[in-house]
């Protein structure tokens, strides 16, 4: 696949001086106009030893208003990254909507260092890829550019070129610890790129193979294709939007018809006659106050104890808890907490995104939230919004809300391959409790504030939520991290069995 | 000062009770009125071991909405920490306005344990104290509400709870290492922890001593001491709110009609006739073409090799540019990196504040940005812009951009201190050389969008900006942390210059 590459491709000065001027200007205009747009670039430049990595780099960052260009280099991962999940360094480096990210090497370094120096399996080489795959599928499924260039330069090339790079003391220093990419271990570093490059070519992330063996030729490729891929995709985006807010004016338009029409809205769609998965739970699940005292804390010393062997051998625990309005989520978080050790957990409270986040990929949010090794995470409400919430007021596409199911169980893979616990609750009530419910809460005047105009209009859509909940199950409970429905009318018997539910799974862990 | 706090102090559970209805709901209703305020809530449990510390946090989480508290205890620094300047670790757990942080111990543990064994000296533990004491300032000056709760025992009630405590096996195993803390260690640890809170006891940030021993009269204390506060913080804010409105009304008032009555209002402040810095700059500095080529690349040359070995050495560089509008900071950037590593260093361009950094003290941005060890971190622009155009533009009061000077100067002791290289560069251009670029870039096409209005709006307060940067320099420039005032009417001299200033800075640093 390297053949493009080695045919000595040049450029003259002179001829590279006149598109120098053209390209220049037309670069630094597509990136104020990036500015504004609502996706970040991504450019990864990687490739053989001497074929002009850096400076490429560093002309981007001549030529471009370096503000909005964050370079990155990963090095030797900190303990702080090593106690996350693989991706977590790469998600914290993820350039803002409007910006540049420019990576060298970026994660592709690292599978193909260790396959080639024999560190790595062929299948854990595979792995990573695949995963890569999916990461860069999943920025550009939510709009970002992504560029891939590989500069190449044939073995003879890479021969002639290096003695001499090496005599310039500047590039000479640049140089970080790229020994495995030297003319000597050329055929399998080759062969691994390779392998790593066909393997993640896609429409949405291609990678670009350049002949680094001439300046002018090399940065003209590289500068052209970024400047025409960015001035598509700014083209292609704005379209998008016009689009999306066309669809949006007539959905809009067809509910507020809706709503005048009739009532009965509600009940004109016709559900399929089938047993959900909320409906096999035994909603009479109760526990009297003697039977409660007493389990609970059974329940409470037993996860205190799980909690501070789990935090002496570092194994994380993310606790997930979703559940209809009013289920009793906070409840049950303090019942769950009041057991733990301040110092060993954090509550992730998922609200609307701040700007920087809405500025990143949906799950980027979630990412940043996660802790360090031996924590608990405990998110309250959490990246399933996307299948329920989202879904269910139409705040994203279909599209969008199906590949939501994919991307979270990736997002759960990684940490469980990392070791971490992920422990998924739901609390289900009925229809009528929850209305029972939220009387209450309305009666009651430090519960008042609980109670919102967005709880009274979920309800009307129960329906909706009830489908988009069985979907979620069925799509998402895995082996590693299966779904545990709790039936929670009873409030002892709720928080006496989600304080069991997560003491077994850490239980489980441990014992592993 | 323990006194009041070994008097056996006890609430009965009939008036814990009576009071708890109305203080729950008083806290609940304060803390959703505190969620849109403009201000964060620091709360410090620190104290005795057995006098509940973990109880109190435990209550407020239940007592409160947990979702906007966030707890924090530190541990041992991770490798991340330890590579930036102590106080980053507290900067980063800083809660936004609108929430709760609570803290266990916060930075109290630390210098009190540490002095207590021994491990640092009394003019160490004094100056930990010092640097507490501005912190909490810093952050009670923008607003935030912090509250420190001393939880006390005498010895003699410390040894009758602590075994009692001890058979409970969730308070046994929910202690930390507090081994210090014990009976046998009493009084050098009281006489610690007494000295520390005499030398922190701030009327913005009060320290409270509560007798531990009842748990009744511990938690109503501490709830009705943190309702009440936060109560008459929300009122006392609310009214400066109105009062800076009213007060920025009339500054834009008088603002507006000044502008219609003429245009010689610039003019009409007399100035005084004294002899600015800038005016001692030597403006003709320049450089032929042979000489620049020859000097830059020995100075690039150098500044590579130096920053390679402060990276082996994990000395880290904070490089500040700032400069008027078109003094050349951009290029004068590129010309810095382009001599460099891309791996090695960061550019943080300083433009407007995300949500995020709007809801955190104003030093919070800057903190999050600092670099690992090794690196360099560019800031184009910095916190210089409190006491620049937040000062001449008046979008703060003079009180603000005053201690502004002394916070800068905190901060970068505190990155000195850590070992860091400070190094502060102003580009001076003269008013005429101003008016030539910018109507140099007017013409240029590639050159034109990075001319706006706020540059021609800038220029028109000229003479304002030459105080703003006099006072700067006369107030900031220190010996560990000097400014570099650099002619830049010549773009090679200037380039050169930069170039040599970080290099010498960094020879400096590397041959202590």
């Amino acid at each position: 696949m390297f053949e493009t590459a080695e045919v000595g491709a040049v450029l003259s000065d002179r001829a590279f001086r006149d598109l120098s001027n053209r390209l220049r200007l037309t670069l630094i205009n597509l990136q104020q106009k990036a500015r504004t747009a609502d996706f970040p670039t991504l450019v990864i430049l990687s490739g053989v030893k001497g074929a002009g990595v850096i400076d490429t780099v560093n002309l981007l960052n001549t030529w471009m208003d370096p503000r909005w260009i964050a370079t990155t280099a990963f090095d030797d991962p900190s303990d702080e990254e090593t106690e996350r999940p693989l991706f977590w360094r790469y998600w914290r480096s993820l350039p803002a909507a409007g910006t540049i990210g420019l990576y060298l090497g970026g994660w592709y370094t690292d599978p193909i260092k260790d396959f080639t120096k024999g560190a790595i399996t062929r299948a854990a080489f595979e792995e990573n890829l695949l995963r890569v795959k999916s990461f860069e599928r999943a920025l550009a499924q939510e709009g970002a550019l992504i560029l891939k260039f590989w500069l190449h330069l044939s073995k003879r090339e890479q021969k002639r070129l290096l003695p001499k790079d090496n005599k310039d003391p500047l590039v000479g220093l640049r140089a970080s610890d790229t020994s495995w990419t030297t003319p000597g271990n050329y055929e399998s570093y080759i062969k691994s790129a390779g392998y790593a490059l066909r393997n993640t070519m896609e429409g949405t992330a291609p990678w670009f193979i350049v002949e680094g063996g001439d300046d002018n030729f090399r940065r003209a490729s590289v500068l052209t294709t970024l400047s025409d891929h960015l001035e598509r995709h700014l083209q292609h985006r704005r379209k998008l939007l016009k689009t999306r807010h066309k669809a949006e004016k007539k959905v809009r338009k067809r509910a507020k018809k809706e709503t005048a029409s009739s009532l009965s809205t509600k009940s004109r769609r016709i559900r399929a006659p089938v047993r959900r998965v909320l409906d096999t739970l035994n909603m009479k699940q109760s526990m009297t106050t003697t039977a409660y005292a007493k389990a609970f804390h059974q329940q409470q010393t037993r996860l205190h104890d799980l909690q501070r062997r789990a935090r002496e051998r570092g194994l994380s625990t993310i606790v997930i808890l979703e559940g209809w309005d009013a289920a009793g989520k906070g409840g049950a978080i303090r019942r769950l907490t009041f057991a733990l050790n301040a110092r060993d957990y954090r509550i992730v409270p998922v609200a609307a995104p701040t700007d920087e986040e809405r500025a990143h990929h949906y799950l980027w949010r979630f990412w940043r939230h996660l802790g360090r090794a031996g924590r608990m995470t405990i998110f309250d409400r959490s990246w399933y919004g996307r299948v329920l919430v989202e879904r269910v007021e139409n705040y994203i596409d279909e599209e969008t809300w199906m590949r939501g199911y994919a991307e979270i169980n990736d997002f759960e893979e990684q940490l469980v391959e990392h070791g971490s616990l992920v422990v998924k609750i739901w609390l289900h009530i009925s229809k009528k409790e929850q209305l029972r419910r939220f009387n209450e809460r309305r009666k009651t005047p430090h519960k008042r504030w609980k109670l919102t105009a967005d709880d009274w209009r979920n309800r009307d859509k129960w329906d909706e939520y009830e489908d988009a909940i069985n979907d979620m199950v069925s799509r998402t409970s895995t082996t590693a991290a299966p779904w545990h429905l709790i039936p929670a009318t009873d409030k002892r018997y709720t928080r006496v069995k989600v304080l069991e539910t997560v003491a077994n799974a850490l239980a489980g862990a441990l014992a592993k």
